[in-house]
């Protein structure tokens, strides 16, 4: 099998050990005499799947006791309603921090279920840059403070976190989860779609501090209240039992390649790579991102004319080299590098990106 | 492989055929060098398995032009909520059929949103029977009227539609879609997880008359609100990919099977064979469930004790028949027969019952 190289902003790359396992056990589960997808979800071979999925993620990302662990449905997009439903009351205000597509669109859900605040807003500059954590203020009334952590159109990425004191910190990990050590403990909620370093497509993970299911007002439809995963361990109604599976096992990779830390090293040789090329390009490649919160996830580039870009993109392709234009709406060129894009596919367009540059120079 | 005989309630059996292609295409679909799972929802190799997914159920259930076809997550659960914050609007009220777990939940849900009035409650037969389609009144300016055509828990079925007139019909069939052939357009709106006969668990099949989309109010979150997904074909945010290349690989099973005429055929041999042998056993086996609305999908039988039902689920265990036992809240023996389950393992469970009423009369 001939794998191409995946630079796909999400459903991206995985692990191919992990395709490998699918491929071997798809079958038959564990010689159970079924597939794990035709199980029920409250069965055996499947709630220990479950829990094992669970617990790793738990170990792994180092998530305290008092956080609940579970997953939905309805993508990060979903979760943009649900959180201002259980979170944002009649008479207070929540704090968004506008750095891009994702965010923005938070933000647009959140005004129409309640009061919002404008914590920051990067539009002025075209969401090239972040603010200074320490110096974000955030009303000690506020409902919660909400940014996403990684934007993957603007290709910008929180390096440090706001201190918020009492106020919630609620974040949009979706597109940099276990690509480096996050301190939970100062989230009152982290989420995210799987489908770029954990899974493939069509789970939500969610990690909520139990505190914060107090804050939950009384008559929301039953699954959008969040108190309802957490009283019944994610299980109320069935989950998405694939994505969960295919999750585990990403996560046994992880564990297996040295853990959340070494996903970080792997994310900084891997993203510095391209940023070197970059660098030193004299200008051919010019990176639109203020440097300083530059994305380990997805390296945004631009190159001297749109032509340019065009040919890059369209060479890059005959290389087996797929996904690197931009997202429609900004344009340019974007290689996506989440955790299972192997070390030497990085490289190969490094090297593809110079000889390109010197040719076109 | 040697398969388990599997009557789960969902998620259960799929066709041997599809788990087979799946484990074939899992490494590398058609050659692409990738996984479908990798592909981004964006790119030709998905467009290409979508829209066949999406046509061939158009095709196979004779879905008019004037409906919108898509895939969301959350499961039907999630339904409950959306069908009241798009269809029932302040001022309105929503006609439900309780006719056990899953519409009593539906309209717990939309109590919260808004006005219902229940247009029939199985309570007092303990949800053993349903209205007469023919006799069921709904007012002219009722928002609409909701059903759910197969209850799984219960093991009734509707066997005929009411006519509603102008009130818009919207019904979930979870558990009883591709079972035989639907009058999609008596409907509004049908809907169901793809759990039990289309597929591995993680989608949620919406089909929706468009002129429906025109009574939604303004100011929903957008992943609630069904424009959106009407709207962008059902690519608004990343889909569940593999659930919907399931889906597909099971809508060319049933193609190739002879289409939904012959699902029903088989379906109703399935469940003849099965209320046969209860008929037959002179009271040892008894349906609970009025003989007007027996479910031919999850055939629900109560046996002379307690006792005697968990030795006849134990010894069907120790025959590879897994998932006999009825649901927690209702206790008894059932057997979910959807449409991938062989003819065979119906054969046997039938044979089993015969020599275990024998022996334990």
């Amino acid at each position: 099998m001939s794998r191409k190289k995946n630079f796909f902003a999400g459903p991206s790359v995985l692990p191919v050990e992990v395709l490998e396992e699918l491929h071997e056990q798809i079958l038959d589960y564990e010689e159970n005499g079924f597939s794990i997808i035709e199980a029920s979800h409250r069965g055996k071979a499947f709630d220990k799947l479950y829990h094992d999925c669970l617990g790793k993620m738990r170990d792994l990302l180092k998530i305290p006791d008092n956080y609940s662990v579970f997953f939905l449905g309805g993508g990060a997009t979903l979760q943009f309603a649900m959180i201002p439903m259980n979170f944002l009351p009649v008479g207070k205000t929540a704090d968004y921090v506008k750095s891009g597509a994702w965010s923005n669109k938070a933000c647009d859900d959140a005004m129409k279920l309640g009061n919002v605040r404008i914590a920051f807003d990067g539009k002025g500059s075209n969401y090239s840059s972040l603010p200074d954590p320490e110096k974000l203020s955030v009303p000690e009334d506020s409902a919660y403070l909400y940014l996403c952590s990684n934007e993957t159109i603007g290709g910008i990425e929180w390096q440090q976190w706001p201190n918020t004191g009492d106020v919630p910190l609620i974040a949009d990990m979706s597109s940099d989860i276990f690509s480096r050590p996050v301190p939970v403990e100062k989230f009152a909620m982290i989420y995210g779609g799987v489908q770029k370093n954990l899974g493939p497509a069509g789970a939500t993970f969610i990690i909520i501090r139990n505190d914060m299911l107090d804050r939950i007002p009384e008559g929301l439809p039953v699954y959008l209240d969040y108190r309802t995963h957490a009283e019944s361990d994610g299980l109320y109604n069935t989950p998405p039992v694939f994505s969960i599976w295919a999750v585990k096992l990403v996560l046994d990779w992880i564990e297996n390649m040295g853990g959340v830390k070494a996903m970080q090293e792997r994310a900084l040789l891997k993203a510095g790579i391209l940023y070197n090329v970059i660098e030193q390009s004299e200008g051919f490649y010019r990176s639109p991102v203020d440097p300083s919160f530059r994305s380990n996830m997805n390296i945004v580039f631009r190159l001297p004319t749109e032509e340019l870009e065009a040919e890059f993109i369209k060479e890059a392709g005959l290389r087996d080299m797929l996904g690197l234009k931009g997202h429609r709406s900004v344009g340019g060129c974007r290689a996506s590098v989440y955790n299972a894009l192997p070390v030497s596919d990085v490289e190969e367009l490094a090297r593809f990106m110079e000889e390109f540059a010197a040719r076109n120079k």
